[in-house]
């Protein structure tokens, strides 16, 4: 690929000789040949110098000797142009071993792997590629152009929309993890809902997606989610949320837009959460959160208040330690208990 | 279905017509043949008002205008309904391309599904049903009406007894994470225990159980383990507890019955965990807590305790001005330092 | 196998009876043909007392009446004899039910399992087995003597040293949690870099590990790594570390050699942990830890200086009674406000 192609691409200005590129790498360890992305303008003097690539791509107001491309933002630049160096292979066609129920519809230039099981009443749309080992149940829909990693299952009932990503592993649509004591056992509440995944949603590898009691379990347009999470019955998820791995969100629990849930954090169960609210890390929330917060700590409160908090339990051997001082002093002057 | 049929199975009493009942559903969604279940009692009069279906089941001492039936306790009787509206199909035979080591042996009715591969000496129990692309390995029992939903991983050596349920994606059996220093590596303790499910057990998705080192992993009878969750080896948990996701378990604890662990919580090894002890989401258990016990916070100790330090922490900013203020009227009457 | 055999095998002194072993047990199950581990020469003379077996192997201060063979470490001992009691069966030969893709190199003694999927330009080194169901990419280098247990994914572009030891559900190689907000959607990453997991690695069950987005993430030799584990992308573990269940390690982190992550922690993005360092439980470390630290909490810090704010903390309660006395005795000796 020549740089100025690359250019083209990414929407920015070539300084210097045109080349042949042959891949994106860091620049500890690129070649002469490979293309480098240096994110901030102050870096480019000391990387142009220490790379052997002969050619970079920097922020707009940076300044380089080697050739470079200028834009406006390196990092998404460079996520526009790495799809041009990633070479993997998805099945197409349907594999002889790929094992279908009755009315499949399968859109054109699917593609089926090997052992993919397929039950009774699904329809998959054109361009969607299912890599192997995927388990799909009855009355499935999957859209258009989307990637099915292997080994996943997809229960009965859950609709997915276009460009969906779904990494190896999941499961999604497993029974909520609902019961309800008898007075001798835990009777189990059977689960009849669906799960629908909308549009350009990304979910990572072994995450877990229980279906709705009655309704529907939701995951909002554009929304992507990591690995290792948990969505419970129920639950509904805004559009363009970032939910990082290892999350888990309780049954009936609703998310806003644009919510972002840092790692390893929870949501309780019928809780709402308003839109655009930051959820930090390991943080756990179990009440409603108001829009545009931003939350951390268990129980979740504004980050604010918890950052005082927190600077304060540091200094809490000192505080007790004035304590100590300040009942001597008193002890001095005041009447003794 | 007629309601008059639906009253009998949940022990209720209708009041009003009867009709043939389409399916249940929420109430906002609900269509006019749908049948919808109110929790509450104080909840009916604005749902009748507002949904269209036409028939409700509400608590015995609800009161409705519409067509009723009257239970004590709607949400049970909802568990005991929903099982006629699921119209989930299971593996029915053995399916041709299953792969079947020696000497196993089939109950009757049994269904096993596309790709499943079962090892040697492996009993299944009759009206067992196991989905496509569970991988079953050597000498494993497996009891009567279990479903193994797909891509399950059953290792050697695990024995499950009857009723139970299995997720899709577990993996069931590994070997426990346990190495000895040898002043050069971790030396791998080589793992031969065994793992055993007791009646009625529900598993998750992608769920791990780690078999024992020697002697048994063990989930007692009527125990619900949700999705995402770590029981360590040689854990041994009690009847009828249930088990959040994401929650763990490490190697050696053992709980009692009817112990509650909420989501993202965890046990630490070689504790024991009482009867009907109840671990609260996120928290910790470092040391043996004693029967009737609800524990929360890291390290865990009683929540009655942990709620008195979470209501000062709050109070903390007002505590160290406090202090402050002491401090300044301590310099006006006491002795300095 | 007889006594003095295992005596040899595990460097220990025999003292008795020379006789024939049936198997390793705990000492409450054992039978009299079983030989039982006592770890602590203090529990010595109790269970050879309750126990029914007729050997043990002991710490080399321990006495014992039976017979015995007494070694510096018995836990090191059990590991070194327990691999000849197992005897788990590994796929032998090529199953003639996987699909091998184009230019894939089998060494000596491999297995590949029933319903395997590899993909093209795939080496795999003398007596590796890999089992059931495992689905492998494209580009993917597999040692010798490596055990890949049923349903795991290996993506595109692994690379896996020798000895290697994946258990059941790992997810291998799946894209970097990577998006840059493009003022519209989150717009993807494409990740195009490598895993390499060295020599000597063990993996638990259901564990996730993404791939880099240019170079590589990197496990390195000897580390051993539970089960339903996040590794992101771009991390680079160093030897000999010890990463326990449910823990979770974001992109482009750096740990250091011999580091232990308990149970249920973190480390945020970019972040470098040093050499031997022990973070403990639920922890999440933030920033970066100087070698041979033990830290705590969550943002973590020090455990020393941890432990001095959670034994304050419980005094809270206490303090704040303190807080009340004193502003009682100064209003009775000091100026009002």
């Amino acid at each position: 690929m020549l740089l100025s192609e690359i250019a083209k691409i990414i929407g920015g200005e070539l300084t210097g000789e045109d080349m042949e590129i042959e891949k994106v790498a860091e620049w500890e360890s690129a070649t002469e040949r490979d293309l480098v992305f240096v994110f901030k303008s102050k870096d480019v003097a000391e990387i142009e110098d220490k790379t052997r690539a002969r050619s970079l791509v920097i922020p707009s107001d940076g300044k380089a000797k080697k050739t470079h491309i200028k834009v406006e933002d390196p990092k998404l630049a460079m996520a526009k142009i790495l799809k041009f160096f990633d070479f993997r292979v998805y099945p197409s066609g349907i594999h002889n071993t790929a094992v279908l129920g009755n009315n499949v519809e399968l859109g054109e230039n699917t593609g089926i792997g090997a052992y993919v099981v397929i039950g009774n009443n699904v329809k998959i749309g054109a361009g969607t590629k299912i890599f192997p080992g995927v388990v799909i149940g009855n009355n499935v829909e999957i859209g258009e152009n989307c990637i099915i990693y292997p080994r996943n299952t997809i229960y009965d009932h859950v609709i997915i929309g276009n460009n969906v990503i779904i990494h190896s592993g999941c499961s999604i649509g497993v029974d909520g993890f609902g019961y309800v004591w008898d007075g001798k056992e835990h009777f189990k509440i059977t689960h009849i809902g669906k799960v629908i995944i909308e549009d350009n949603v990304e979910i990572g590898g072994n995450t877990v997606i229980e279906r709705a009691t009655l309704g529907e379990t939701r995951i909002g347009k554009g929304t992507k989610i990591g690995s290792l999470i948990m969505i419970g019955h129920n639950v509904k998820i805004g559009e363009n949320c970032v939910i990082v791995s290892q999350s888990g969100i309780a049954g009936s629990s609703i998310l806003g837009n644009g919510v972002i849930m840092a790692g390893q954090s929870g949501v309780s169960d019928h809780v709402k959460v308003g839109n655009n609210v930051v959820i930090l890390a390991k943080s756990g929330v179990t009440k409603d959160v108001p829009d545009n917060t931003v939350v951390s700590g268990f129980p979740a409160r504004p980050h604010s208040e918890e950052m005082k908090v927190q600077a304060i339990l540091r200094k809490l051997p000192e505080l007790w330690e004035e304590i100590r001082k300040l009942r001597e002093k008193i002890g001095q002057t005041g009447n003794n208990k």
